[in-house]
Order: structure tokens, then C-alpha cells, then sequence
């Protein structure tokens, strides 16, 4: 079937650290230009669907807020099907403004939705969390990365705090961003396009390859960002193809549409 | 066969926030007279075995530090077998005491080895035992209990953190203390007793009961400290007999070795 629609990780794909890398721009305007559904798909937890848009608008890309979609916007839908209003959000400040609409409290949750603190992760902010969640509040988790690159080394990330909490409350997280098969729904949904018309561009291999594919993605492996040679040693995990960049996809869609 | 030792428990059995419960000093002198080899088996990681033989001195129990067992006792064997012989402590600096002959490190360790340290488990000391155990520090964890009694309700315990750290680092853990049964065991075989001539006294349905029958010894579950009714309805841990408190224990094991 010919690809209809592709579904673009952000950081390591587009840019690094807010920096275009070579040829992004350039990729996503051909893709763009051949007709092509775009969404970008990122698990950033700590800036709201704005914010992103205009940073990335400011690198070059031409998007629109509607085309992103982050974990915040995806555990909107999950309180909603959970019926859920009061909401307490363990998140940075700014993310409040993808939750227009749920009231947003500080005691006696219906629903906790947890996203990177990063060193406001202490124990008594824990302990609150874990406070609210055995009085009965949902444990709704952006993401659950184990680790990510923070200033050149690898430092904890989101997840082992959702599992911390997990293990002191014996329950399980509801987890709604990549790399969770509805998260790749929801943004193909809104192209109208199906799963098996459409290919996923990401450097991380769990996240964006086996997440992809879990959903019925085809999904393309990008050798930037936190690529890394290993990946090609993954006991489960295979990409349908890799690139050495963004800037081969264009030529890699229209190889494979010819060919 | 008849009983020849008894492993006791200490908060919630035979005291409570240190001060002895009604008859338990009485208790343990008479298991003493009646010739029963007695251990005292904690979870504490806050304190070292010379200051838990001290406390339960001053509360009127004929003890000796040499019969009280302790994680802190059993991670020493592990860590000899594992042959480590840098050790990082992450717990209370008094209980480096329980780790004399050890180099105990601040960087580069062959081992971590975890105790609750309480408010102490910032992002930044949590991320810093992370990058230990990438660098191929095995984790040690001196127990792993989800949760305890602080100020009257329910807070986190050390095992929130040692599972973040699992999960950060895709490692498992050596857990060492209650319910292991390798530290039942430990106890034991320092009195030369086989498990089925032992009974284990504890309030904890999970640590004390459950571990102590994982390891073939039975277990008389008391109905102080951290006894709740609804441990009656436990789906697979059930005691071998339940009493009111330790005062009834010798006459329950009188009465069970002429019954």
C-alpha cells in the first residue's frame, strides 16, 4: 500500500537541542509538497503543544499547534474516558495549559498525571503522590523512559519515578505516550489515514520503532539522535528500514513508492 | 517435632516505637528458661546491631548483639560472595558500623548497598546511585518494603526507591532482608537449628510470615503492631496460628509440644 501519512519524532530526528539538523527543514517541505499527512510526535512532558510549535517554527519548520501531539494531549483522553475532573498535575507549571478544562487541584485527586519533575522528584513530593494514589486517585504516566542524556551523561528520566510509585501503591500506571500503541493512533486519527498507510521516522528504538510497529506502523530508524550502533543487536526489535538522516526520507518514500 | 528455636520480630512484636508491649519482656524470659534458642530477626537499616541490642537492653530484654540479625548482617555474606570488596552505603551513615572491614566508597563502587535513607533519596542522590550501578555496580538492597507507618499514616519505604532503581538501570536487585529466605536461614544456622523445629514470630503477614514459610519455618502471626483483620483474608499467606500478642507465646508452644 502507498504511504499517505508520516509520523515525525522531534528531538534527534528534527533538530538536537533545539538545533535543526542538516536538512530537516528541507525533508519536511518535500514531504509536505508530495502530499503527504504530517504529525510529530513527541513525549517531552515538560513544555505545552505551543510552545513547541513556535520553537519549532522558529528553527524553520512550518507546523501548526495541531499537527503536534504530546503525552499531555493523549492523558487528556484518558481522563476523559475515566470520567475523571479533578486532576492533580505532578508536571512542570507550564504544562497546565494542556489541561484547559479540568480542574487542577492540589489535594484529593481523582487522577495524578506524572511528568518529568526532574529534581523536584524529592521524597516529600513523592510521598504526596503516593498519598493521593492509595485515597483512590488513578496513576495517569506521560511517559516511562528509564533514562535519558542530560548534559552528556545519561541521568534518570520520568519513568523509575512511575515505577517507584507503582511499587509503593501496587498499582499499575496508566502510560499514554510513546511508546504506547494509542499514542501512534491518536495521531494517525487525525489524519484519517490507517495504520498500514503510514510510516513512523524516529531515533529511539523502543519508543518510536517498537512502538510503531506495536501499533501496526511501519517505522523507519533514523541513525541520529540517540541512535546507536547496538540498536542493530536488539533481540526484538527491528526497524523496516534505516536512514542515515531525515534528509534521506524523501528519497527513501519515493524509492520505495517507485519501486 | 518439637520446637527448638524461636525468631522474634521486634517492632510491633516485642515493642512499640520502643517501648516494650504488655508482657513481652516477661515473654522472652521465659522462652529463655524453657531452653528454646531465641534470634532476633529486623528489618531496620536506620540503626546498627550494637544500638538495637542497646535500645532493647534499656527496655528490659536479656539480649546479646550477637543474637540479633539484621539486613545490614546479611548483606555482609553477600557481598563476601559476590567478592566486593568497594562498597558504596547508601543508608544512615551510623550503620557503617555493620560494614567494618569493607572500603566504603563515594565513587567507583563494586557494589551499592541500599538502606532507606528516608527524605535523604533526592533526584540528585538517586541519579547518582544510577550512574554507580550503569558504571556495573551490582544494587544491593537491605530490604524492600513499600511502605510504613510515619506519624500515623502511610508513607513511602526503602523499596519505592530500590525499584525506581531497577527500573532505571534494567537490573534486579539482591534483596537481602524479610521475607528473603536466605535471611531466616541466616538466623537459624547460627543456632544450629533445622527450619522445621523453628517458628517464627511476627506481626508483618508479608516479611515475617510469608518469608519465614517460604524458608520451611512456621510462623505464629501476633495481632499488635501492623496486624490488620483484613490480613485474614489473604489470598495465598496464612500463618500456621495467629495469637493475641507475644505474651501468649510460651503458653501457645507449651501447650502445642504436650498437645
Amino acid at each position: 500500500m502507498s504511504i499517505g501519512a508520516v509520523l515525525l519524532d522531534l528531538e534527534g530526528v528534527l533538530h538536537q537541542d533545539g538545533v535543526a539538523l542538516p536538512g530537516s527543514v528541507e525533508a519536511v517541505a518535500a514531504l509536505c509538497v508530495a502530499g503527504l499527512g504530517l504529525r510529530f510526535l513527541t513525549n517531552t512532558t515538560t513544555r505545552p503543544r505551543s510552545a513547541i510549535a513556535t520553537r519549532l517554527r522558529a528553527m524553520g519548520f512550518a507546523v501548526d499547534d495541531g499537527e503536534i501531539f504530546t503525552p499531555a494531549l493523549a492523558a487528556r483522553g484518558v481522563l476523559i474516558d475515566l470520567g475523571v475532573a479533578r486532576v492533580h498535575l505532578a508536571a512542570p507549571p507550564v504544562l497546565a495549559e494542556d489541561f484547559a478544562g479540568f480542574s487542577l487541584v492540589e489535594t484529593a485527586p481523582e487522577a495524578v498525571v506524572m511528568g518529568d519533575l526532574h529534581t523536584g522528584f524529592s521524597w516529600q513530593r513523592l510521598d504526596g503522590l503516593f498519598g493521593m494514589i492509595i485515597d483512590g486517585a488513578r496513576l495517569v504516566a506521560l511517559h516511562k523512559n528509564r533514562y535519558c542524556r542530560r548534559e552528556g551523561r545519561l541521568a534518570l528520566d520520568l519513568g523509575p519515578f512511575v515505577a517507584a510509585l507503582e511499587y509503593a501503591a501496587e498499582v499499575e500506571a496508566e502510560v499514554v505516550g510513546k511508546p504506547s500503541p494509542a499514542f501512534f493512533r491518536l495521531g494517525l486519527a487525525s489524519l484519517g489515514v490507517e495504520p498500514v498507510a503510514a510510516v513512523m521516522v524516529g531515533d529511539d528504538l523502543i519508543a518510536d520503532i517498537g512502538g510503531a510497529q506495536s501499533a501496526g506502523i511501519r517505522a523507519v530508524q533514523v541513525e541520529t539522535g540517540k541512535y546507536d550502533p547496538r540498536d542493530r543487536d536488539h533481540p526484538r526489535i527491528e526497524p523496516d528500514a534505516r536512514i542515515p538522516s531525515i534528509a534521506a526520507l524523501p528519497g527513501w518514500i519515493a524509492a520505495r513508492e517507485n519501486g
